[in-house]
């Protein structure tokens, strides 16, 4: 992958979209559960990727009309091969081709971490609120996670996702910041809600879907970008990596948290 | 405080049971809603301190027997002068003056982080219940907190807790361990459960309680022990001391996560 380009860190290889998909049906119901639109709503999903998260917001509420939107012309036409039915449009958040207070509410998961300028974005997103309508919010926060054994190997892998990622202008740390940037870009009744995932070996499930099929390949998704900023030179991320994956094994336990969001337009 | 004997690395003072007794009442819901003992049950609380949570299961679990032990005579005193009405006895986990299967249950909250062998003292623990009775254990992890504003100087007095706690063979990060240290000590059906705290403006209650008067008292707990070790320059602890108290107002967000696990003795 290109670094420096205003990229998605994780790349956009068909295996990203594997990880992406596994990843969202293990967090589906943690993420998700409390997400409802009205019937006949009409929701702007900012940053549909390949769709992964898309799916499952329209699965859960039937009768909206979905409009997703994505900076990525490759990440679309992924979605579009998955059969996703929504309208894609390509555009970048903080100018998308929409009148202002054309939509009911707004989703966004996996994004505002990728941007340089996150607060604008939901300055952008806003107007294109109707007045009442919502914002839901979904990230994660790379300083959530940790994990035992914790060996110093781990700590350099994980620590070069974290700098890559940052190195692009993104804030991997960004969901401990969710509270005040959504204040911060003039939405009210801000609510902020943690959504942790915890796996032990009483939870295999987990532990492989969590551990092995999200963020292993995660942090494995660096391994170019971490050479090419060097980073972490190569026999120590080869061995983090291989710490990370002993926690999603026996006597392992690994820890990540997810931040959800969500506001309202006052007029 | 003494550094290097077999302490309580927070200290006795009454600062720091006022702190103690804050805690309790802050996160007692939190902590302790799912603890529940049939009446008549004669239960171990392992390490009762000042008595702090002791109240929090002798209120919730009515017609109990509570026998309460502590290694520490000034805390057993301090129980004793707040009113504490259960059985105190003086003595080290790992040698109590109890017959082996002579209880039904035994409770330990934030003991086990201070122990130099914990799985020494869950097995010692595990003789003393009878078959099928169980061990309830609830512990901090201090690599679970991270906050908004995140600056250098918070981390480092943060670190300094961390490393006076290991610095007299605790170990602050002893939650993500629990699931192996509790099944390597013989019980079986080991379950983990992690209780988080978020605090951010909505909460106030939460800043005020769990930020302003739980957290930063802790770290203000360790600012002789930082000298004494050569920690952090005492500069940068005052600065850290007031970040992370920023952490808990306007514009600030703080995380910590607690766990809980529970594990039955079988013959």
């Amino acid at each position: 992958m290109a670094i420096g380009a205003p990229c998605y860190i994780h790349g956009y290889s068909e295996d990203e979209a594997v990880r992406l998909a596994d990843q969202a049906r293990t967090l589906a119901d943690l993420l998700h559960h409390d997400t409802r639109y009205a019937s006949g709503s009409l929701v702007l999903e900012a940053g549909c990727g390949t769709g992964a998260q898309t799916r499952e917001i329209a699965g859960r509420c039937p009768g909206i009309s979905l409009v997703s939107v994505d900076l990525s012309a490759a990440s679309l036409r992924g979605a579009k091969a998955r059969g996703l039915a929504t309208d894609l449009v390509r555009g970048e958040i903080a100018a998308l081709p929409f009148r202002d207070e054309s939509f009911d509410h707004v989703f966004v998961c996996f994004v505002l971490e990728h941007l340089a300028d996150p607060e604008g974005a939901l300055v952008a997103l806003r107007r294109l609120l109707r007045t009442g309508g919502t914002i839901t919010l979904i990230e994660g926060d790379h300083g959530s996670c940790y994990y035992h054994p914790a060996t110093p190997a781990a700590a350099s892998a994980w620590g070069a996702l974290v700098s890559a990622q940052q190195a692009i202008g993104g804030d991997p740390l960004i969901g401990r910041r969710l509270y005040p940037l959504v204040t911060g870009a003039g939405f009210a009744d801000v609510a902020v809600s943690l959504r942790q995932v915890y796996a032990d070996e009483s939870l295999p499930g987990v532990q492989d879907g969590f551990v092995q099929r999200t963020i292993v390949p995660m942090v494995e998704g660096v391994r170019e970008p971490n050479a090419a900023l060097g980073l972490v030179d190569s026999a120590t991320f080869e061995q983090g990596l291989a710490d990370l994956r002993a926690t999603g094994g026996p006597g392992g336990t690994f820890c990540y948290t997810f931040f959800r969001a969500t506001g309202v337009k006052r007029g």
